[in-house]
């Protein structure tokens, strides 16, 4: 039987964890066997020490055994693909590409969280959608990706539920930030959650844990590791969130601007990021495709309605109603305006999420409940010219007064300078 | 009100706890406000990132403020001085230094603690004795003191509460070795115990906490300086814990060599120790001497029989038989012969102390029961000659196999070498 505080004095003292350790340490905490307090411990030893390559996989591997795997593969008899953003304000990125890659006639499967904080989950906002169905059992998600090409779901209590209880406990104890524990945790899920090939989407910037292309890339190579280690193909994208994705920060107003970009009509950033995302998931998939290809597609579905048909189909089975007008509308919409002319060189995406959380867009705390009509349109973003005048945003607001509040926190949100920032592509680096 | 997790981030991230900030959140923690979990990260991140002096001092003074102090200065009307250690193999020191420093007419009180593991408790000693009272109100406290001229009593309860739990969670979160914790831990118990001058006795090696000199240094130099803050003389001795201190192991057996040493018949190493604890002692008191005088007055102490009284007038006021007859005696003894001739070159402190546990000396949980007559007598210490068939040490024990497997563990404490080992002076280095 492991000694808990063997382990952390070790790992504090910079020595190695073996897998058989971390296995039996997962699973007893699992079993509420070994206290938090330990493993409060012992995770800030691992911010302060690390973990090694061969650590990381096997405290993977450990919080995978405390709880079901799905194995998609054998259910649908061919290679599923999956996304994974590390999380931004304004990404509903995985609303896009799902569809556009299941009309491009590959199997997208993906399990889902929620928000918490400037971040909003992806879960919140297909909820914005009447009627649509996010838990389903193992049964209805693999028959959803099997009729309609595609489900998005929420994770089921029982998938690494160490993960769970750890993540709640890194939340409040400050060991949050350690690529190790990060590449694990989402790994784990990943892994767990049945996909063969998954393309992962690492934010970067102010909006986003990691802060610097630096941090980005060590956490991209823990994840590439991970996935090599437990054979799933792993592409890691590096994408700009130092300002928010697209326009739309808010559940209904990011179903919008998913179903505008489905159909062609998106925002330039987002729908870079898009095709991006969906030309290399089609060249993991088993089309036998490369990523060139894999845009050339994903353009044509977009362009042939058959994107939007697919997303139509995917909305339907889990229940929701399609049409766009079903989805709520905010009372209050108010503009903007900017008090003088320029170019727009900074848009806080911290800032802007903050103010949609202030809305009611997002959860303050794990029971706060959620107005899916309320949020920001971001007219204006990096390098867009404005006149004084002009609208610099959007409003969407339960209540004048708080679209007062917002209104002040969005104009804190944009500096207005004369001359035009560096540009910044949305997708600043691929790993694989 | 304080967010733990944001100080927890802070001291992660190198920063300073303000006093107020620390003062909070003790106060919560002694109440169960502040969950184990995250006071044991932020022990983790202080061990990676440690706390300045200003901060050390802010920790103590935090702790102090959970629970009751005492004023003895007030009480009794004069200066009261303590003694401490940090803990060794065989420590028996204070035992023999209070009732050589009340026979010099000099008020000893002194507030303990009870052993766990390979190091035994001044409290456990006493409860060799027949009938001695560790418990006494804080006016029997005071009454004793003035009466008796000194006391050595178990700390109560409410003796700074917030240490008891911190240093139970520390002890298995692998949280212990850090200066700044064990310099507040102890200076708050000293300093609410309401001794005005405290002499320490900080243990340096094999059997200490301190494995290198450098370590006990800079563990000393944190006690100093909470001293001063606090307006506290006090002084630090470094001494010797390669082997363990004196012959005698165990609870009755060292209860005997105090008595012994207090007579003037004790070993020489330890009679070494209590007078460089009394001539300091003596020195901070309000006698006005300094540490050569002091040294001069126990010896006198010693020799005209005074300390002896002192010791039975002590042990008589807390209840207890002073007479060395009244002690429990072990149904076996059992002498460890050398196998070779030599001299002997080191005899490990942890493993006497380890063998005397298993014996039954000492608890290896909370919860064990200690038999108070068991234990190991070390006949020869670090420089003395040994002939082949000589006895190295005397094994007292409950039971004849007891014995067998202590005497296996013992004679691997002693290595035989053909020639003597460099002399070590059981006081290594005094600070104040």
């Amino acid at each position: 039987m492991i000694r808990p505080a063997e382990l952390i004095e070790r790992k504090r003292d910079g020595g190695e964890l073996a897998p058989e350790e971390l296995n039996e340490l997962m699973l007893a905490y699992a079993r509420d066997e070994v206290p938090d307090y330990q493993l409060a411990a012992l995770c800030m030893a691992i911010y302060f020490r690390g973990l090694n390559s061969a650590e990381t996989y096997a405290l993977t591997e450990a919080m995978i055994a405390t709880g079901d795997t799905v194995d998609l593969h054998s259910a649908l008899g061919r290679k599923v693909v999956d996304k994974h953003s590390t999380g931004g304000v304004g990404d509903k990125t995985s609303i896009a590409v799902g569809p556009i890659v299941a009309a491009c006639g590959v199997p997208f499967a993906k399990m889902s969280g929620r928000g918490l904080g400037h971040t909003g989950g992806t879960l919140d906002k297909l909820e914005s959608i009447p009627g649509f169905r996010v838990e389903l059992s193992t049964d209805e998600f693999v028959a959803q990706v099997r009729d309609a090409g595609m489900a998005i779901i929420g994770a089921s209590a029982n998938l690494v539920p160490a993960d769970k209880k750890l993540y709640a406990l890194r939340d409040v104890t400050a060991t949050v930030d350690n690529y190790s524990l990060i590449a694990a945790s989402i790994m784990s899920k990943k892994i767990a959650g049945g996909a063969d090939a998954i393309v992962i989407d690492a934010k970067v910037g102010d909006g986003a844990f990691m802060k610097s292309l630096d941090d980005a890339r060590a956490l991209a190579e823990a994840m590439l590791d991970l996935g090599a280690r437990a054979r799933r193909e792993v592409v890691c994208l590096l994408t700009d969130m130092d300002q928010p994705l697209g326009s739309a920060v808010g559940n209904a107003l990011e179903i919008r601007e998913a179903i505008a970009t489905v159909k062609g009509e998106g925002p330039a950033d987002f729908l870079e990021l898009v095709l991006a995302a969906c030309s290399r998931l089609l060249a993991v998939s088993d089309l036998g495709i490369d990523e060139y290809e894999g845009r050339a597609r994903a353009m044509q579905a977009i362009a042939d309605g058959s994107a939007f048909t697919a997303y139509e189909r995917w909305i339907d089975g889990q229940g929701g109603d399609p049409a766009e007008d079903a989805l709520p509308s905010a009372p209050v919409v108010r503009e903007l305006l900017s008090e003088r002319s320029g170019y727009v060189s900074a848009l806080g995406a911290v800032a802007v999420g903050q103010a949609a959380l202030h809305l009611g867009a997002g959860r303050r705390t794990k029971d706060d409940l959620i107005d899916h009509a309320v949020g920001v349109l971001c007219l204006r973003k990096r390098g867009d010219r404005v006149a004084a005048g002009e609208p610099l945003a959007e409003i969407h607001a339960a209540t004048d007064a708080a679209a007062d509040e917002a209104a002040q926190e969005l104009a804190a949100a944009f500096t207005i300078a004369d001359e035009p920032p560096p540009q910044r592509p949305v997708v600043l680096d691929v790993l694989s």
